[in-house]
């Protein structure tokens, strides 16, 4: 064997027992008492646990973000974080112009973050125009493993918005070539009423934010998607759900039948909108806004009860230099929160150690389901031999106070900062090869590998 | 007492019995065997039904339609022709230009339908520009008596569109002000989607009017309406609904508990897109398109139920001429059929006849929840003592072949035409005035009054 | 006209509204304004409702109750006190002896009341014995107008207990026949194990009688005769329903469409099991036992949203003497309390003036179902031309102190003993004789009739 | 190692996958590519499935069945035949005698089982009679690993019957005490009922034996069940379900939260009451008995979407002698059906084969379900490493005629005879040991141990 974690107790989404796991070429070899056979290299994981690599199927990396400013990770710094936060596979986006063909959007995309990346990656093909070429390109796009697109129905003004026709017909389209599409689902007409509304009244502070883009937008564009899943019978999934009236809706709809799933991210587990009232409450404005407690406990209830399928992190870093760019209003504020390096432990302190869901739950939607979903599975999310040796040891005692001086992530704040969590990942293991060990980072740019993704599954 | 009617079978949402019914001061002043009270004027209706006079909720006479083309009905024929048909008032509407001030254009069409009415009318209030001036008007237009606001959801192009900020607000404002919002309710993007795509293609022959606008145009804009007066909490009204999809998503809706009703209309149960492959198909052009069969069994169903509450017309009459003006393509056909003298017969023989519905449900749906929900009752809409005299004597043996030659609308055809319907209305009483007998107009010309309603009640 | 009534406001299920009644040949003849008819003599009626006569359909007149002890009121005593109540129909019970030939029973019953009956009155025809003899006459049973064929799931050891193979199949011959069961529905084992165990206990106070017929005995029952009533396919009725569970059974297997509906009592509605914690607690002992506040709540909302159809009064009164025998055990108290008096006062104002129903509703489950699921419909239950006069005149602001000292029924207690009402009959009319005229009784014994009730329809 | 594995598709409830299986010391110690590690046997599974053990919870070994005969099977060649099936463990049953303190029973019984028995076993506790001393015992048999109580809700002739309050407040105890009530529910009242009109009538073939316990019987005992596990919040599990209301009321129940769970049988999925017009159409009486083609797909349904959670087998064999002596009546005819043996080759080739479940779903409903449901998980029930190794290997070629000529239980016929199967245990594994090999039995009597089941779990 090459490598050996020994002593660790494995977590899979349906049990956890003490094993060891031997590697060879890349991949799992066996499971067990593995006491008997030598190895090149052990780790030790006693008192640890073994999860399968976490997945992130949310990442803006070397974007240019709202108001023309570029994200603060690029594919590189953006991945070693994520690595150090224990995530081994991440998902990020291909964005195709106005006018140009889309197979050399996401072909551009691939060849930018290609050598740059220090993980396994990902690509979400994301439409902004969707003419009879690129409809037509569609089959060829998810085969060659682009096989989720990207859709919006906000952000009219800058030319993401799809209108319901094309949304109807892509969705599918997408899902008879074995794709499928994802979807941001705000209702950009409430958002410009409302933020227009509350602009005109002088209503510039970031609290306004959330009164902008309400809870109902997200309700409306997440009913819509329903229907229109139901209605095609095909599947869809809402990415970054963050009310309980979208919860309740995916709920309803997947009870009837409707094959469609959807996802929600830390900020709207942990954070709520009193942080819009804090001092530079404008560092925590995304979209879509942070929300109430009682959305909170919802998302947390959709995800105990299979609901909500998977947390990812809709990582999009800014400094704050760039977003005081919005000091004055929240409406100048590029959105987005980092995030990749802390979903783990957030989950993890937020999630088990508050008794909210299992260690197999924990795994079930961060490994289990993002690999499912997003056609990289078994090679992805699961601890089985035979699969990519994608391995996070991870210690449950140890406590880390979350912030700047603690974190890698290319903001100088963090949202999260100051918060004490208790577990942390301490090694990371990418197709045998160990990218962190005890905390620091050994894994090297453009190691990443890019993973043509296969036809979504509906979990 | 001025004027008695004997013998008739007297017919109310809740039961059937036989008595005379004795009329004083335009109001019923007894209900009974009157056998000993001496008369004016005696009307024996020995063999015949009572009912209630009809409501048709949903006309438009004297309008520019489509291609602006101006309706074959205006106020005077259009009441007349209603009043054969035992129709003892209806509601049509105003209409907002761009601009204009909403009080204006609701006084504007008063005064133009006034002098020509020869039934009692009210108005909905049709708002085409909802600026601060006309949303801040609203408790205004409404304790005026033009309670119920029209909006729609579709024809962007030509202005009616509302977005749906503003959608959600004048839902809540109205219902706030003690009026509702009573909404055409059709997608106007997958509209002009599927529209645009078959004209491209030259499908321009009607059948595929109703492929123009799919079934999932209209369930995808009940279902918004659903979740808005859901989330406000406020009445909403959902005119000419014709798909089955429709018809579910309100059943749910109401038993969850949203306070939303329906209307549909005799086309969408007794016709069926099989018309548009007839040869003058284009003269069955309306919006909504007609449906299938299916379509037409969801909608009994529901009016049987009790999740559908009204059946109108949805009345708007051209002649062949102004219709030809599509024969090369079903874009250019004024939508739009006559109806609102056919209403009664129609729901009578394929309701009742056919046994979908039975004579008490027909009271009920053409009469008193019209009444009720449109702020009428009980003046209209039932007979009891002291209410208004407005009565229908039916004769349920008649027979007539429906067509041109026997009915007295504005267009030079029937989508009906043939047709043999057994039971015809014999005589229509207005507040104790007898304008039709035997089948004879006896009414006047500006005779009707306007009805000043009040708030909507759900039913 | 040989009776007017004038100036009252005639209230039904569906309407209230001012109008004189005109009643000839013991019949309404002409409801109006019939200012202009002569009569032999009128009723100034202003500032009162009018009412249909109240039918109360569970009494137990001059029956041989628990222990061996005879009802303190026999069928005239118990008629008077009813038409003093502004209750003008009741349904008693027949009861066959084991052996006995059931025709013989319902024959010997129908003689008793006969010639002592204030009132009109039906008789349901209980079943103890199930013989082949006794299951063939079912359909003669039902078309001699004891329509409503009465069986226990309780009392094993009195003999009046029906096994389940019975009770099955009865429920379908007895609807085959046109006919209807309506159940006593406790589990006797449920309540035999907890008596027995209370009694071995030594827990013999008052308060030990609910928890000895807990919550589930009625629950499991009537989930039981729900899933007979669905199997078969037959109309069932459950008298006194006394608990949330068995409410809640109620509703679901309506909306599932199972033909099942249900009564409850005002001692369910208005009390609760405080009452045996108070000096002579044992005074309020009755199967079912008064229950808790939370079932007085469900059964409230049941009567509210229409799955509770009737409230009856199940009079089954004793002396405080008779009472008394079980002065040391629960179990030796005779069960039952008196109520048809009292019925309408209490509905009217622990429903109406406590705003939990409308005046409407009132009507309807005082009179209109009863008289509907009863097979007495259009005869009873309504006001309308041609039926029987058969009317309450009651004055809202009339305030009444219950006690023995107000009320006239054979008990020499109340178990309201104190409470002070608004709003009392003041007149009652039984086929257009007044027999009870401002609080004074006018009737005379055996001048009752005999109702032999139609098919029992669903509500 | 002692003993490898390879080359075989491990299939576990949510994963099949190609690995090698290491153990050692009766446990699995790895799972992989082990081709590096030694053992002193390796078997070559090349082309074969390999399950965890199949573990049948449903057995009457050595047991007086009705009428006084002797099953023919007993713990010797029952579980050898079990063995020959792919079976590694079995529940078989205690039963209480009339007035027998209950722990003697049970103890009696493990005596009895203890030296005969080829493969592990549990006992459930049959309670016949619970005086206050029985019920007080339930914590002490619960905590001796006889957690499951069994109950009937028939053959109350028979003293089997237990009356509502005792069912009742057992349910609660158990479940308070971490043990749980299993039922068989049929309604003996209804069963009774029908069975003696049936030989009143002379209706004595084996075809009115399903007559003689109609669905309602069934339906009616579970749907009080569910009504019962949900009053007092406690598991429950039915037994032998086999019709389609019983499979609808648990699916309901359940998702109301009732946390009830059911098992079914092999007959009631691959045989039907055709069967009782065959020759000799005694031999497949059983109660309940064999259903409706219609029953079958309702619980092939119920098993697809998990209401129903495990298939157990009833078996009682009985020879065709015994079976003879109903032959003039069905009454007589001691119920029973052999089975354990042909358990996983009938669910693997009418469900697997016939496209009605996943292989993943055969191991989640034979191993996985009933080793948590009967508190053996996760030593039983599962492939993982650390568990027992009850392993078998499964050919899926292998095609069987099953009969008396290829099967070893002790009926001298078979309900199945004729009928072939694809797919075939080929050998068994019990914690390491080879019992079977090849298809040869190489176990030996008195090898199997006790398991001291612990809480049951809810799946």
């Amino acid at each position: 064997m090459q490598l050996k974690i020994t002593n660790g107790t494995i977590v899979t989404p349906f049990e956890s027992f003490k094993a060891d796991i031997g590697i060879e070429n890349s991949k799992i070899a066996a499971i067990g008492d593995l006491s008997t056979l030598s190895a090149e290299k052990t780790l030790d994981a006693r008192g640890m646990y073994v999860f399968p690599g976490i997945i992130d199927v949310h990442t803006h990396f070397e974007t240019m973000g709202g108001g023309g400013v570029k994200t603060a990770d690029n594919f590189f710094t953006g991945t070693r974080a994520a690595a150090l936060g224990g995530v081994t596979t991440i998902i990020d986006f291909t964005k195709q112009e106005k006018g140009e063909f889309v197979k050399e959007a996401v072909h551009r995309r691939y060849l930018q973050a290609m050598d740059q990346v220090c993980i396994d990656f990902g690509l979400h093909s994301l439409f902004t125009d969707l003419s009879q070429d690129s409809f037509n390109a569609i089959p060829d796009v998810v085969m060659d493993g682009y096989s989720t697109l990207k859709l919006f129905t906000t952000y009219k003004k800058t030319g993401f918005l799809v209108e319901d026709g094309e949304l109807l017909e892509t969705i599918r389209k997408a899902h008879a070539s074995k794709g499928m599409v994802i979807l941001h689902a705000e209702n950009d007409y409430l958002c410009e009423y409302f933020t227009e509304k509350n602009i005109a009244e002088g209503k510039l502070a970031p609290e306004y934010h959330p009164l902008s883009r309400p809870n109902i937008a997200e309700a409306e564009a997440v009913s819509k998607a329903a229907l229109f899943a139901g209605y095609t019978n095909s599947l869809l999934y809402i990415v970054h759900l963050s009310t309980s009236e979208g919860a309740e809706i995916i709920r309803q709809a997947r009870s009837r039948g409707v094959p469609i799933m959807a996802e929600t991210c830390p900020q709207y587990l942990v954070l709520n909108d009193d942080k819009y009232l804090e001092t530079n409450g404008h560092y925590h404005i995304a979209t879509p806004p942070l929300r109430k407690k009682t959305d909170q406990d919802k998302l947390w209830e959709g995800i105990q009860e299979g609901s909500i399928s998977v947390v990812s992190t809709d990582h999009c870093s800014f400094t704050t230099a760039q977003k005081d760019k919005g000091k004055e209003s929240f409406k100048d504020v590029p959105p987005g929160i980092p995030g990749t390096e802390t979903l783990l432990p957030l989950m993890h302190h937020f999630g088990v150690n508050h008794n909210r869901i299992s260690l197999n739950k924990l795994v079930e939607v961060l490994c289990h389901n993002p690999a499912k979903i997003f056609g990289m599975y078994p090679n992805k999310g699961t601890l089985t031999v035979g699969t990519d040796a994608d391995i996070v040891i991870f210690d449950p005692n140890k406590k880390v106070r979350l912030g700047t001086d603690t974190l890698h992530m290319g903001s100088d704040y963090s949202p999260y900062e100051g918060i004490e969590v208790q577990g942390y990942p301490s090694t990371t293991i990418l197709r045998g090869n160990i990218i962190v060990e005890n905390g620091q980072f050994l894994g090297e740019k453009g190691f990443g590998q890019f993973i043509r993704r296969k036809q979504p599954q509906y979990v």
